[in-house]
């Protein structure tokens, strides 16, 4: 690796990303759809790249390190979006809308999960030709499906201006449960695969480990930073203390307790949610994000398809792995949404609010990896990433659609938000 | 490499970088020298590092791979700080400054690299067994002494509110000049060992090309972003693509015209300053580094220093390359500064302020690393982190010394460096 590159890199996603935002949101959609759009583009470019021409030289195909190091670059950008939603949190609405929440990230997990692996199960001929290998495989194709992305919905919602209204807090508290959902779920299937049930055990314990920690941990560091904005207003130790607290939970999340990372980032947000401080803070979060993170958060997964060796057989897969995530969690959430005093657009809202897939689909797939065996020789990959481009764009665009027609609701103002 | 892992060492950079920068302001010594500390403390407790005993295990060590990813940080670091630098620069000041500031960076240049290479030819026994080897080993060890780190620097100045005055303003074009010309000193030595002096002047024509693309390139995107600011003032765009001019003209100074990737974030930042959303950018760009980058930068000094291996001999060595890396820049520079119209106290002021080393050092090692054989089994690496950590302590305590007892300049007020 030339370290040099990176910065190339960073400056193509920067300017691409900015550009095809921008682009996007003249078009009526989601500046987030633009940059993943970007990043689709800026790894096709960089498959143009050959040496000995000057243009398609100035394309570069991204190496297996400087993809690392890209990574490192989104995982934070997504673990800002996660700290900064957590910080933006309102902990009397997230309480009002707890029990409706994980009622509806319930049936979001359950929904896609179960078509997911009965469409999985069909594809492989699994029915008439009955195979445990073929069941287990199928599960874990379903898992994948699990999870929404909390952090492209909470960066949609956030644009859109509807991160703490009330069908917003419900999707963000939805995808938040789910993603703990859906991490229980892949540690049940791996559990399951390893043998022994005692596994599911263990993984509950953590997570409830974890939370224990989380909210032990976070009481004792909010009572410093108590101390210091009242010692020290407006200082930049705050906000840089407040982003060494976001790292270090992000860190012991997944390090101890086998928690996504970003689950850690979000409950730093909320233990910090609500001081003197907190929009100080939540600000230079924000400048950090979005100057250099977010968007290669956003390019990231774009860059990271690989079309190549897409076929037939690949399209088929794709498409029915796509429309059963997407219909899975509009039915289940929609669904589930109704009883809990949502009329049927505001619902359907919901249910299109979560069907965001992102970090933790790839995760759980990395994670799973190795327990599978490709279905008829497609490997799910390709189809993740897919959807998670695909369901990125569109779950924006729905959003902003439903959210549009409804003229109560007002904007919030974004300073200086293009 | 685990990714989760980068987390920990974010976090741990941040809490005791910022913590020991206070510490250190609190005993009257700048924060950059406290966040290098903080970095050699986060080194060493690396080391005590042990897996089977929990307090043990919190200090992790680095991997490789760790490392190269903190690089990556504390490269852009450095350039947002150049960066930053050249949008704050007042242009009509530099001009002003520019021969005075010229004669100091030769001066500067060439006193450490006599000095470093008598000094070293001294400690190989040189004078009395010839060798031509001895010399050239000898003329890459003064070589190394001959940049000033301008990152070091102007973020002390930036610190001490002393940027923009007459002399922080000649020390940071000495600084920046001398940086050209410690890479030129570099390329000719490098250029006579790989034999032929054509070398010199190929490297002659990269800098002026590289010169004349920058100004050429930077006017025409000037004109955009005069547009831009006019038609949409005040937009997260404008300082999102500024950040993206500002990674690629670091790219294209480093590979295309084998000119620091810094120096092209420099001239970037000149190109686009004293326009009206100059500071406003300048703002997101101070924010992105002190929340994150600068940090990591000063702390990696700090962390990648190994002490271990280290003997009377090495000690013997370190202490001759510092002692003569700091006279030579204090008198080279300092003496040079008297005929420019500063008196004694300024002239030091200088003097003092070019004593700084830093990456241009290390990159200076690594470039001519292949090219020498240990002097009498001594690797310059130690001595060279040695003089970083050393000099970054000393240049800001020296200045913040020298600028104290000068009551007419006054410090120029600092929202919220704290």
């Amino acid at each position: 690796m030339e370290l040099v590159n990176i910065f190339y890199y960073l400056a193509i996603i920067l300017i691409f990303s900015k550009s095809f935002g921008l682009l996007s949101r003249k078009i009526g959609l989601p500046q987030v759809a633009g940059m993943v759009v970007a990043g689709v583009l800026v790894g096709l470019l960089g498959n143009l790249h050959r040496d000995d021409n000057f243009f398609l030289w100035f394309f570069m195909k991204p190496t297996g390190e400087e993809m690392d190091i890209l990574h490192v670059f989104s995982q934070i950008g997504v673990v800002l979006i996660l700290f900064s939603s957590g910080l933006e949190t309102n902990l009397g609405d997230l309480k009002k809308s707890g029990f409706a929440a994980t009622m509806i990230a319930l049936a979001g997990v359950v929904t896609p999960m179960l078509l997911g692996t009965l469409g999985c199960l069909a594809y492989m001929n699994g029915f008439s030709e009955w195979g445990e290998d073929k069941l287990l495989n199928s599960i874990f194709v379903g898992t994948i499906l699990a999870a929404t992305s909390v952090g492209i919905t909470a960066e949609t919602l956030k644009e859109l201006g509807k991160l703490n209204g009330k069908i917003g807090q419900t999707i963000m508290s939805a995808a938040i449960i789910d993603d703990v959902l859906g991490i229980i779920a892949l540690s049940i299937v791996t559990g399951i695969r390893g043998g022994g049930a005692s596994q599911i055990w263990i993984t509950l314990l953590k997570v409830f480990s974890f939370f224990a920690f989380s909210i032990g941990f976070g009481i004792l560091l909010r009572l410093y930073f108590k101390w210091e904005e009242r010692k020290f207003p407006h200082k930049r130790r705050t906000s840089i203390f407040a982003f060494g607290m976001c790292f270090l939970f992000a860190f012991c999340a997944e390090k101890f307790f086998d928690v996504a990372s970003i689950t850690g980032a979000y409950m730093a947000g909320i233990m910090l949610s609500g001081l003197d401080d907190t929009k100080f803070v939540d600000r230079k979060v924000v400048v950090s994000g979005y100057m250099i993170f977010s968007p290669i958060f956003f390019s990231y997964i774009g860059i990271s398809a690989d079309f190549s060796g897409f076929n037939l057989s690949y399209l088929l897969f794709a498409i029915t792995f796509i429309v059963l995530g997407i219909l899975g969690k509009i039915i289940g959430c929609g669904l589930t949404s109704m009883p809990f005093g949502f009329n049927f657009k505001e619902s359907a809202t919901v249910g299109c609010g979560m069907i965001a897939r992102g970090e933790v689909a790839l995760a759980v797939y990395a994670a799973g990896k190795s327990l599978i065996a490709p279905v008829n020789g497609v490997d799910p990959l390709v189809a993740t990433i897919i959807l998670i481009v695909f369901s990125s764009i569109l779950c924006p665009s729905l959003l902003k659609l439903l959210f549009k027609e409804k003229p109560t609701e007002l904007l919030s103002p974004q300073a200086d938000n293009k």
